[in-house]
């Protein structure tokens, strides 16, 4: 009864309208399976077999093995500039197999599919969630293969419930609801932030830094005095990379607007002998 | 006429209904092109040239040099959960350009296009295959390019078939029908197999160890007292990776059925020092 | 007027027809974008969010850091194959952000759109150049997101533009019009050429070394007396891989029309301890 109140509380029109964008048959893929196996071929057989019209996106399928932080601030920087009615299928899962839940989660224009480990984070701290379902198996076995293995739900659960999703199947079809969840914990930090702590979110293809702070759109870098990032302060500032002078490390806006820090035409992880576990400060002015 | 007799063995109803199936127009690619170069991109090409309603799902391009055993495998661990009516087009080809081989196979529900050198054996051995063509240039020359390169059959050769293929064409159209081969060897090793040989098959993105060791589905593990590998003999069993205590390798079942050795949230082949040639015994109780 | 004088030089009916081709909705992508980021996938976002018709074929976004010549390249090796109306969308863009042009171009068959710093050199060198556009992001200020970033014009310009194209715009209709280039600088070495010099485009997945010579159709290698790569001398010639003695570089004609130095079932650029920048040099008879 909670729970039916608290949906009451939302415009179920607004739920049925969600629902029935869901046409593109977008299928969006972020995995840890990397590019060497079969995995994510297998994955995407699974699905169009049920639903031949699918079309796919990889993200990227090579997120650091269980850098479950690093998939949700991926997922989060690409997201938004898909078509509403995409399905994100997410995988880094090392608890595959064990008795770790299995989440679906609506919003306005996307559907989610993830195991519970926080890969979802981002979309919870940041976007409106409509529906937050806990995928029950026994409530959709005949859409499953008669053997589910215990290493590679993927194939055997997430992706059959993705294809029937863009078949049309509501995702409340697939387990049971719960009170969509509230993240408190701040994924950002930004000027009005008490702490000086910082993280990094993601290194690149090029070594850029990508860490969790995160500028108002206005005052930009303006506020930001310098950056501590290992045991180099950064206080530079360029609007692109090519802006920079040569061999110096900089911060600058990147294109999800969370501060970077980048050595022109080369790689600032290796200059700066940082990993995506290393310490970052922040000093405001 | 010896060939002619054989065919008529086989239900012609069954064939032509495998035939007619060939509709869903799904390319799939196992290669070891790798993804740096122009060469996947390029076959694509070719084929969207011919049919533009082509699908494509990417395999893997990343098998080992030359490893076409572990090609083999990896085919074998994905192709029956596509579609019916895939193409496969199965690319390690250390003989490109020399008097080697090319084959067409038809199974009720695929088709396989490979160079003669072991790539389908795993389809051979498991399956049933309804036609085996050797390709002949010589029957399908209009359907080529004018000048056919040396060193590159996938672009020349393969891809042009294979979407000659989705349009409807009968592989028997490419090449001389020849009598489907029976595998003798056994590529898989099992509580009845007299030998205590096994071998690895492939070592995935995660480090997990895949050997061909299969145990059967009633029995599972139960009948495996140890497994030698390297130089370390493994007798612990889970059932899923996080099921593992920290550091210690176990063996479990995985998502193909094979006998894999994992280290739980590490890298189970670099911890025992192990690639895709050491070897590998396994005692039964 | 000057420009105007020389459109009026190329047929306009070939114009036309050129851009009615504009159907087949495909999409290629050649970038130093990684897989390991969420780049490509969200560039693949914004184009099916404008154009769900689209299809995509990864050439490959592996692309040695800011290495234009080796994109120009693979680029140029590829393109002939895809089917016309194909769009091309080639992004290695160091100078991101900074005052350098983008460029659209128009073939016969195909449209190219770049950072204008020498990546499509190759079209330019060898193709019929009809139409070539400086990007003007005021001309279609509408087609953008509000905020384009300074580090990212692959998602916030390039997408877009490259989806409204499949849509059937006219890509006049987003820069200025100006006289095609000519490309002067020789990019390939023939006999007829006077300089020893030669030069490496790329080493591919194999570690074959393709370089810039280009042997005539008839004569093939045989004008060829050696070739220095590195320190080493080649001289030994075959037509393919397998034909290749053990352990011997050998020069043979690959599948581009290039001479490649090739060690079999070898890496020839580990072998040779060679670069993409080392030093060529070709000895004609």
């Amino acid at each position: 009864m909670k729970i039916k109140e608290q949906l009451s509380k939302r415009s179920k029109k607004e739920i049925k309208q969600a629902g029935s964008k869901i046409k593109a048959r977008i299928v969006a893929l972020i995995t840890d399976f990397g590019t060497k196996d079969h995995y994510v071929g297998t994955m995407k057989a699974v699905m169009l077999s049920i639903n031949p019209e699918i079309r796919f996106v990889d993200i990227t399928h090579e997120i650091f093995p269980q850098n479950i932080k690093q998939a949700g601030y991926l997922l989060w920087a690409t997201y938004k500039y898909f078509r509403a009615g995409t399905v994100f299928v997410c995988i880094v899962d090392p608890g595959v197999g064990s008795e770790r839940r299995m989440l679906g989660v609506r919003t306005k224009d996307y559907i989610f599919l993830a195991p519970d480990n926080g890969l979802l984070n981002f979309v919870f701290a940041t976007d409106n969630v409509l529906e937050e379902i806990e995928l029950d198996e026994n409530k959709f076995r005949a859409c499953l293969p008669k053997q589910i293995s215990y290493t590679f739900h993927g194939r055997d659960i997430f992706a059959p419930v993705a294809a029937y999703i863009t078949k049309g199947m509501a995702i409340s079809r697939f387990g049971k609801i719960v009170v969509p969840r509230k993240i408190k914990e701040n994924l950002f930090v930004d000027s009005a932030s008490s702490s000086t702590q910082a993280c990094i979110l993601h290194i690149d293809t090029f070594g850029n830094i990508v860490t969790n702070i995160q500028p108002s759109a206005t005052e930009m870098l303006e506020r930001i005095e310098s950056v501590l990032i290992g045991d180099k302060l950064i206080s530079s500032k360029i609007r692109y990379y090519y802006e920079a002078p040569d061999d110096v490390p900089c911060m600058l806006i990147g294109s999800s607007g969370l501060l970077e820090v980048a050595v022109k035409n080369d790689n600032a992880a290796r200059i700066l002998n940082v990993t995506i576990d290393s310490h970052v400060e922040v000093y405001w002015k």
